[in-house]
Formats: C-alpha cells, sequence, structure tokens
C-alpha cells in the first residue's frame, strides 16, 4: 500500500497508560489498515534507561531516550504522545508545540486551569493537531449513546448522573507518590478523584450533554496521612479520596456526580444516566457492550430498559472487530481514539476532545475542587459547549 | 351490597397449599369486591382436631372437620377445596362430585393418568364447576405473555424451554413421607420432581404454546435410600430427584423442559423462555414481576432484550393493587385464581386450567416417566390443545 | 383464643395510604395470630359520605364517620391512623393525642419543622403510643441490611448513597391539586419530592447510619406551572420537582441523594448502597426481595457482590410467610409495621419511628430545602441519632 | 532478546478464524514477552491471490501461498494453522503432519469420527504437537471455573447444563454454502449447530466435568431448503437448525444441552452452570468478564451468588492485562491459546485439547447426530477423560 503515510511517534511514559497506547497503534494496521496514516513507532522515552529498553522491545519502538527534551529535539518524529504524571503535562506540551510536534496527551490536560490555558495557547500558537486521551468516549456503546442524543431520540434533558466508583486505596499501609502511585501524591497528580476519576465523567458528559455552568461540591480525604514512597515519611494526603458535587448544565438539566476510591466492592465503576422527555440511556463501564435504553413511546404494556448488546457491524466501530454477540475490552477504546486521529489527519478537522475542549473540563475540575474548599457554589465560566 | 351472593367453601388439608388458598379466598373481598360471587370459608378439614382448630381461627373458617367424607356430606358447603397429598385427590374429588360440590383441586391433578381420567369422568358426569391450582398462570407477568403470544407479537414458535429448579433435599439426612416431606415420598405423590414442579413448567407451556406431543426424558434419584418418617426405617427412594425431558409441541416447534432439586443455590428458580420468528419473551419467579421481551421489528441500533416491570395498570390484574412500579408476591398468584374462579361463576365460562385441562399435563408427566424409565421417545396422546 | 385484646381502630383518610394500612391491619390474624393485641376495624373517616361507606364495606371497618373530629371524641376507638394529607397531620395528631389516642401517622410526620415538633410535644405530654409509616424499614431486606450494619460487618462506613426516581409528572399536562393529585400542590404536601420521597430515603439512611449533620442541596422545578384541579387555573408550581443533596453523617461519612418525578423508565426507584470498610451493601425497591453484599473478607479470587434472595425463615419476617424462594411485595411492609406496631404494645418499647425519630427526618427535609432556597450548606441540628 | 526462538507458522484461510487467529499471534510479544517461543508470521495460504495478498499485508505475514500443499512442503514453516472449513481439515493435517509440521487446527477437529481418528493417528504417528482451537476454555472467568471444579470447591457434581443460542439464520432468504456461508452447507461443515455451536459446549463440559458417556438428542431443520451459493439452486438444508440433548457423565451427573440459530435476541449466548453439593457456578460469553458463584457454606443470612468480575491480577491471565476492573473481550480467548500452544513447546507438555482430546468431543458430537437420526440413546465411547 504505497499510499500509506506514517506518523512518526515519540511516547513519552512507560506506565500504565504507556502500554495502553501503544497498543492502540499497534492495532492499527490490523484493524484500520485503509488509513492514510499509520503509526509508526519511532522512540519511547523513560529515565531508566533499562526499563526503557525492555518496553521499547515489548512494544516495538525502534529507539529509546531517557531525557524528553532529546526526543522532542529530535527530527524524525512528528507526534509526542505525553504519558507521564500530570505535573509534567504542561511543560512537556509546551516545548513540544515550540518545536511543531503534534501532542496527544493523556488526561486530564493538567493540574490547574492556568497550566492547561498556557498548554491551549501553545499548540494554538503552533497550529499544531491535538487531542487528549478521555477514552471512554470512544467505546462503542458510548459513542451510540451519543448518536442517540445527538438524534434527538430523548427529547428535553432533565437529568444527568455519573459516577466512578473504586476500592483500591482504602488500606491506609498504602504509600503515597513513586512508581505507580504518583496519583496519591497531589504534588504529582493535582487533584485526587476529581482530575483522575470525575475528569473522564465530566468530559463525557459534556460531550453528551453541554456544559456545567456551576457547581456545588463536597470532598473527603479518609486517610489524612501515608507515608511517602520517595521519602519514606510519613506526610499529609493532600488529594480528595472522594468527591460529590451537583450542577446545572447550560440546558437547564441538573447533574450529579460521585467519585470515590472508597466504595468497597467497585474496582472501576464508571457509570452514567441521562434522563429525557421521551427516553432513558444508561451505561456501566462494568458490561461496557451494553447500553440501556428505555423509550417511552414504546407501547405501554411492553414498555421497558431495552438491554442493547453493542456489538453489530451497524453500531459505532463494531464492523471493525468480529461478528455480531463478541464482546470487546476496555482497551480497544485507545485502538479507537488513536485511529480517530489519524483519521483526522486526513481530514483536517480537529480529533475531540482538543487541548481545547479539555480545558473546559479542567475548569469544572477546579471549580469543583474550589467548590468543596470554601463550602459554596461555584460558576465554571464554561459556556457555549453546544454550539 | 345485597347482590352479592356466596360461594360456602369446604378446604381439605391445612398444610402449605390450605395456607395460599385461604389467603386467597381472604383476599378478594378487599381486591375484587365487586364480584358477585364472594367466598364464604365455611369449614376446614384436617384429620387432627387441635390443629385443624387452629387454622380455622387463624384463617377464618365458621367450623372444622377431622374427615373428609364428613365435609362433603355437609349441605352447607358449596366447593371443596383440595390441598391434601397427591394420593387422596382422585378418591376425594370423585366423592365430593357425586354430592354434586364444585371442586378446587390442588396440582398435580392426580398421580396417574388413570386416576385423572376418573376425576375428569366424575366432574363431566356431575357437571360441577372445577379448575387445578396452577397458579403461575395469574402471575401478571405471565398473562402478559399469554397475551403477547395470542396477540401474534412473536410469530411462529421456534423453541420454548422451562426450568424449576430447587436445592433442598441435598442432604442425605433428609427423612421422606410424613408431615411437610410427603413429596418425598412416592406413594403419597406419584412421582418426585415431575409431578411437583415439572407439571407447573407443563402446564404454563401448553397454555403459551399449545399441546405437547412426544417426549424423550431422563430421570434420576441421586440419593438411594433415606429413612421414611412413618416408619423410622430407611428405605428404597421412590422419586425422581431431577427429570430432563426434550419434545415436540404440536406446532412444530422444539420443547426442553428440566427440574431438580440439586441445584445449589437456586430456591425456586422456575424460568421459561420461548422464541419465535419475530420475538421471544422470558420469565424468572425469582423475578416475578418482570418480563423481558425482544422485538427483532425494533430499529436494530437500539434492539435489546426489554425489561418490562409488570406493575402498571394496564397490564394483567394490576390495577387491583398499587400503584406502578410498586410489586406484589407469590401469593397474589392465588387470590387471582380464586378470583377468576369466582368469575366464572357469574359468566358461565370454564375456569381454566379445568380438570380436563390438567388431565392433558398429566399425560405428559406420565409419558415423561415412562420415557424415562424404558429410555425411548413416548407420544403423550395430547391432541388439539390448541383449538 | 381468650387471652387476645384488641386495638380499635379508626383510619382517616380512603386514599391511596388508607388502602394500605387497611390491608396491613386485616392481614394480622393471618399472619400474626400470636400477637396478643390484634386489631379491630372500629371505624373509617373521609368528607365524602358514599365514598367512605364504600370504602368501609371493601375493607371491613364497623362504622363511618365523615369528620374527623367525630372520630377523635368517639370512646370506641384506641387509636387513630392519619392517612390524610400532609396539611392535616399536625392538627389531627394533636387534637387525637388530647384525646388519649394512640397515633400511627402516615409519613412525612408533618410539613414543617414546626409543625412535627408540636406534634411531638402533644403525644409526650400525652404519653400516647405513636410511629410514622415510614414502610421501608420493614421489608425484609432492609432489615437485614440493618442487622449486617449493628452486627458491625461492614465496618467503617465511608459512604451513604441513595436515590428515588420516579416519572409520573413529566407531562405539563398533568393538573396540580386535588383529588390524588395533592402531592403537587405545596399547600397540601408542604414540599415535592424533598418530603414525599427523600424523606423515606432519609429515614432509612438515618436508621442504618446515624445522624446528617449538615447538608448542601440544589432543587428544580421543570414545569413551572400548571392548572390547579380545584380552580381550575394554571397557577405557579411550588413543590420542588427533583432534588439532590450531600451531606455529612456524624459517624464521618459522605451521603448523596437524588429524587425526582423526573426520570423517564423509573416507576419507583428506591435504591441505596452503604459502603464500609470491610463490607457493602445495596437494594432496590424494583426488586426488594433481594439484599446485595460485597464482604471483601472473602477469598479474593471468588470475591464478588452477593445476591441475596431474602426469603428465607432465617432472615426478617420470612417465616412468616411462604417457604424459600417465594417472594413477597410492597403492601407487605405495612403488615410488618402494623404487627410491630402491636407488639410494641406488649412490650411497652416504643415503635420506631416515633414522632421523634420522624421529627429528626423533618430537620433533614427542612434544611434541604432552606440550603436549596439559599444556595448554602445548612447545619440540620440532628445530633445523637446513634446513642 | 538473542534467547528467544521463533515458531514459523503458516496458516491457512482468511476468513473469520484467520482473522482471529492471526490478531492472537500478533499480541504475544506485547503481552507475553517472556515466552522462548515467539511467532513469526511466516506465510499465509488462501486460493484468491488478491484476497490472500491483502490479508498478508494486514496481518504482517511475509509472504504468500495459493495452495495449501505448496505451504506445507516449504522448510521454513514450523507450525500450520488451518482455518479452513471444516471438510478439508483431515486431509491438510494428515499431510502436514506426514511433513513433520506442528498443526494449530481450528474447531471441530472434523466432521466425523472416521476423519478425527485418521488425524490422531497421524499426529501420533508424526509426534507432532498439536492443538485444537477450543478457545473458550482460555476465557479467565472459564479458567477460573476449573481451578474451582478441581480444587473441589463444588463437591459431588450432580448437573451441569449448557447452551448457545444464535438467531442469525431465521431468515429464509439466507443463502447456504460458499464465502462467509459455509457453515450452512452439511457438505462442508459436516453438521450444523452440533459441530459448530455445541462442539465447543461440550469440550468445555467435559474439560470441567469428565466424559460424556451416552446421550439422546433431538435435532430439528427449520427452514428445510435454501438456496445454494455455488449452484444457485434452491436445495435441501442438510444441516441441524437446532439440537438439544441429555446425557449422562462418567461421574454420574445428569447434563443437559441446547443449541440453535433460531433463538431470536440471542446473538452467541453460550452459557453453562454445574451445580454440585457444596457450590455451584454459571458464566455467560455475554458477559464473559463475570463469573458467578454460590457457596452454600456461606453463612446463611448472607448467602447468596456472588458476580465475580475476574479482572483481578490473581485471577486466570489477567496480570498480563490492563488493572483490576477493567475487561477483556472475545479476542483475548485466542491470544491466551496461542502463549498456552508456545509455552508447551518449552515445557513439553501437551497443549489441551489435543487432537485425541478433540477426537473425544468428536464422537459426542456424533453420537448426538445418530440418537436424534434413529431417536434412540446412545453410547458416545468415551471413556477415562478424567484421569
Amino acid at each position: 500500500m504505497s499510499k500509506n503515510k506514517t506518523l512518526r511517534i515519540g511516547l513519552i511514559g512507560c506506565g500504565f497508560m504507556g502500554r495502553t497506547h501503544s497498543n492502540g497503534y499497534n492495532r492499527i494496521k490490523n484493524f484500520f489498515p485503509e488509513l492514510v496514516y499509520q503509526p509508526e513507532l519511532k522512540a519511547v522515552c523513560s529515565r531508566n534507561a533499562d526499563k526503557v529498553k525492555a518496553f521499547a522491545e515489548q512494544w516495538g519502538y525502534a529507539s529509546t531516550e531517557t531525557d524528553w527534551k532529546a526526543l522532542i529535539a529530535r527530527d524524525d518524529i512528528d507526534a509526542i504522545d505525553i504519558c507521564t504524571p500530570n505535573d509534567s503535562h504542561a511543560e512537556i506540551a509546551i516545548a513540544a508545540a515550540a518545536k511543531g510536534k503534534m501532542i496527544l496527551c493523556e488526561k486530564p490536560l493538567a493540574r490547574t486551569v492556568a497550566e492547561g490555558q498556557a498548554m491551549v495557547d501553545a499548540v494554538e500558537k503552533a497550529r499544531v493537531a491535538n487531542t487528549v486521551w478521555y477514552n471512554y468516549r470512544r467505546l462503542p456503546a458510548v459513542t451510540l449513546a451519543k448518536q442517540l442524543i445527538d438524534s434527538g431520540k430523548l427529547g428535553k434533558i432533565f437529568h444527568y448522573r455519573a459516577n466512578f466508583l473504586q476500592d483500591w486505596t482504602i488500606s491506609p499501609e498504602l504509600p503515597q507518590g513513586g512508581e505507580g502511585l504518583w496519583r496519591l501524591d497531589v504534588d504529582a497528580a493535582g487533584s485526587g478523584v476529581t482530575g483522575d476519576l470525575l475528569a473522564h465523567c465530566i468530559d463525557t458528559a459534556m460531550w453528551l450533554n453541554g456544559g456545567i455552568t456551576d457547581v456545588s461540591a463536597v470532598t473527603e480525604t479518609f486517610i489524612k496521612e501515608r507515608v511517602h514512597q520517595a521519602s519514606g515519611k510519613v506526610q499529609k494526603v493532600g488529594i480528595d479520596d472522594a468527591c460529590i458535587f451537583h450542577c446545572h448544565f447550560e440546558n437547564g438539566s441538573l447533574g450529579l456526580f460521585e467519585s470515590t476510591r472508597y466504595a468497597r466492592g467497585h474496582k472501576a465503576l464508571y457509570t452514567f444516566e441521562i434522563n429525557g422527555e421521551h427516553a432513558s440511556i444508561r451505561w456501566d463501564l462494568h458490561d461496557l457492550n451494553r447500553l440501556e435504553y428505555f423509550d417511552h413511546r414504546d407501547d405501554s404494556i411492553v414498555r421497558g430498559w431495552r438491554s442493547i448488546l453493542v456489538t453489530d457491524g451497524d453500531q459505532p466501530y463494531m464492523k471493525r472487530w468480529w461478528v455480531p454477540g463478541l464482546s470487546i475490552g476496555y482497551e480497544h477504546s485507545f485502538v479507537h481514539q488513536a485511529a480517530d486521529f489519524l483519521k483526522s489527519l486526513e481530514t483536517g478537522e480537529p480529533c475531540h476532545p482538543t487541548f481545547k475542549d479539555a480545558l473546559e473540563t479542567q475548569k469544572v475540575c477546579e471549580a469543583v475542587i474550589d467548590s468543596a474548599n470554601t463550602r459554596s457554589w461555584k460558576d465554571t465560566n464554561v459556556k457555549g459547549w453546544l454550539k
């Protein structure tokens, strides 16, 4: 296929997200062979030379770097994929944009709105393609929800509710900071569940239901002190272990969001439900190939929630995979996002969520934390999400 | 309400079914007040004088008897309700019919087709109203299934499957026979799960899908010997602990039935599913207010099994009870059957399943046991169920 | 049973709740025959003479009244059961207490804390037995949840969340006020979903998890004007159509509550979930015989949410009913509460929730409405719920 | 990693299974990097030169062939993977074994026991590694079921039931034979749902519960004639559209199996349940990351079916993938089987199911068809499955 072009990728970060993105790129040739731009795994960067070499070998990167500045300085790289902890997103992205690199940044965009704004300014100034990996949008059932809402099937929306429940930090023995645990360190992460988990819920919510205009939140830190892995000392925990907020959307509907890492029995229970005048939708990450749908216009005696198995070829993304009834998993959301980004290079259209979109999510996150800290409602300054 | 007439009832048997029937009659005035015939609990009969008096006090029977022959001889009784073990159904029913009593008989009709045929002959000769308490037909979700099938929504039927799974006889320490355990004694019960549980499944199946014409069955008795409560001796177990059969229906569909008391984890899991050309239905006694329904004619991208909560006033029987969303329970099936029997006295129409209908179920049960014993297919001689 | 005493009941109100309470009393003799106090349905009262006579006939009341003052003046009545709209609870209860009557009052206790406080003062001064029909406590699965929590199985509690979702008022054509619709009239009801639905959730929550100390709420009225049935005129809607709040409990856990009548697809979806250090529980009114339970102490490879069918004799209330696996329904919660009230007359212990308990729920409801109106956190002044 | 050796693979067949196997091989380096043998996609073979070239390009095969005999004659191929229709399995496998090639054969092993026996003889004579792609064994929840059973948690087994329900052939307009539809042509497929779907169920069942000794079956062909794609003519349909059988296992338990392509509403509903003295297990392909487990030894008041999300690192295969709570899909079963085959080359142990194991499944399939045709019980001649 001589018509193919390659997108030469430089990945920074070899953790959990480095793996999911690498897998995403590696599946493109098999499942999206017709894309003009095909990814080429040119280089991967991480501080530990041994570790980065092993990662490169495992995932098929042609070379390695241990200094991200060296990576972004390379001429043979078209796009930088940022999979580092949140505290380095802004610095790397701004520097990469200055070098004219396209940027694919892991969510959340940044720790703060100020950082995020600087990142948006940088990519807009450099006019480089950019996207943020809010991957759950690209699960087929979630994309189907978007199609149903946009088609008007739900009518006027009254309610949106979402939660993201985990239980992995209940033990007080768990340390904070460092390898695999930077999400518990407020300096590295910026916040706790708000930036890590609610940011996903907010991205999906605004995509499906428009801008969130004001919020009233409460946060809690159940374990007040933990050993820090770096210092070995007991230090105050700065993150939010749990966060709940209610809000208004631009369209007049009420929103309700909750996230915690203290919900015993739930590993990654991301669910949302949206109630409209005519129809409602709900979804659950633990059963990700399914969308539940209720349509009040069905005949009354046989009206009920429909359990839609989203595995047929006429449903989003599914003609790429197997046959009706056979499920895909979590990792496929990243394959779809990689494919959509590559496709956007063909069409010239942005690959949403862009940095600009993700900045809006950042504004909501920041208003949430601010609201919780001040025990008061806060405006988000998100406006005009739905054009 | 001077227009009311009373149906004077004489109940025989104070066990589990005596309670469910008595409760059924006692609810009529509250929930079916418009019925011309209202039940009057005239007498209850059981061998133990103390026990029957306590039962009469608890359930509101005006008098007691300890000999069923005395009961059926009374002039102030219109209808006899038979709640005794299966081995006395035929004798009592035939004698009661001879006295001109209406008869409501607990299922199964009898132990054998021969007994059942004699009972049918007796009520037909006496021209007395009669019904058999295959109560599950009258759960609202099951009646809704009947309406949907009769309306043609499913189209041509390909498959019917049902099971009834329990786990209460797994312990070898459980005795057989006597108080509360006569269902394990083949002499009293006639058969094991076939007559006790599969009879329910067969009644529902033929009501919904027409006659079963031939069967191929296997049975198993996992515990070969048990202490008999009466003799105190270890005796051979004569009942079937488990029974599976497949079959053909008159309409060309395939049937599959299974029942056991050795399915660890299931208390009373009666489920059925019916697959048609256009639509399918399934139901589960453990969630009895719900009917699941799949309609292939729904738009393909939002097609799925509908979970119909059968609690609205336009669904069968439900306008009698509370408000949408609020569930009823197992016992209500008996209230509905009592009401339907009383209504049938107004209209002059039979209250199905009649003895004649139940004899057809008996034929299938007998063919099933016969098939299992001979390891061969057996014709049921059921014909023309669907007129 | 000459040892039996009777509790002579006078019921006020013939609506939905009049029916559920009457059914509750009528089942006592059949299912709780050993109770020393057995209910006697002495009189029922409602303004419309024809309607009240029909109701008395249907439910077995010996006499009727059309003026509640006449009813409470009668010497042959021991207990007054208040099933009228919320705006008359206080006046009737205070007058009945002054006459020395026991009082069973439908929830919510009152429209306001001030009304509720006067009611508490009245029953305490009169020293009369009293209870409020927060019936959901008495569903077996909910009572089992209480037992599990009190036994310490959950450990320290982190989260409590509940919602109560309905969809019956979405049409703008629905009038407010009058027969069957007084719940939409703020004058009669006091509030919308807060007093009608969230009050249930709050009662259960404080019973299971202790006092709620402060709240932050938002309410919404989606349909701003409706025809009033009484006046026939279009009038402003004064109730809350939807209400969401988060809160703190005395034990340090976070609470999250939501109720609405605009959640398309849900009839009466009352659910709660409680997450503890060691175990979690959840429950759903649409599947009321089930309790879900997760225990982290289970072996890790077979750890999962347990779906407990609460129908066995060793589970709360269930030895009264049928056999394992056979479900009961919504109405049984009222039977249980009637039985527990009658039992409390034997033991001399209060039948919770008493008026005093229900006043605490009222305080939370009032703080919720106040919080929503002022867009600020409010203290509830509930203290020491858990002794 | 110079220690790596390669297994040079030659794939025959570019259909659905060609894709799943190719994907399986392609994932090994990323997810099983420590395996000594790593697959090398040396060649792919299919009759159509254009199609095979496109397939090779998409999946990364280094070369192509259009004649399978040429492929198996090549010296640079270690293992032949057979993904052709069933009618060529035997011929190819026997020829490949004669060339000393290892063989990975798609299921079912063959059309008949005679073909299968010849294949077993061939690989045993050639002493070449061999396996059959009964992939569902390798889904983590199914493998967990195996571990639980082998650990004795279930105790004595009473019941095994499985079904595999689809609905894709209901339309009489669907042709038989040819591209994508050879499964409907009895000459190519050997049988209908028995070999295509029940073979999976039988393989799992005998792996989990031991040998099936005798069977009683019924089959049905609902659509009697279809256009054949090759001839363009209407021809008799020779396959079984549906098949039901019951059976005995060597351990004395009863089995029940059903498969059909006429169960409206089900795409690929493969479920099984196994009931033991102490515990039961059930599983469903539509929710493949979950295993349901009931343990009677749990405390009675909190006993219930556990819904185990099989995504943790201590559960089978899952440490290879993401983090707890994040699901995998259908395709991963093939990755696991490829990995297990490669691992078996290191250890020298067979990779089950081998041809010999799959022949036992073939015997059951053939007995099933024979039983249905003769309306009689048939012995399978499967013995000693459980050593």
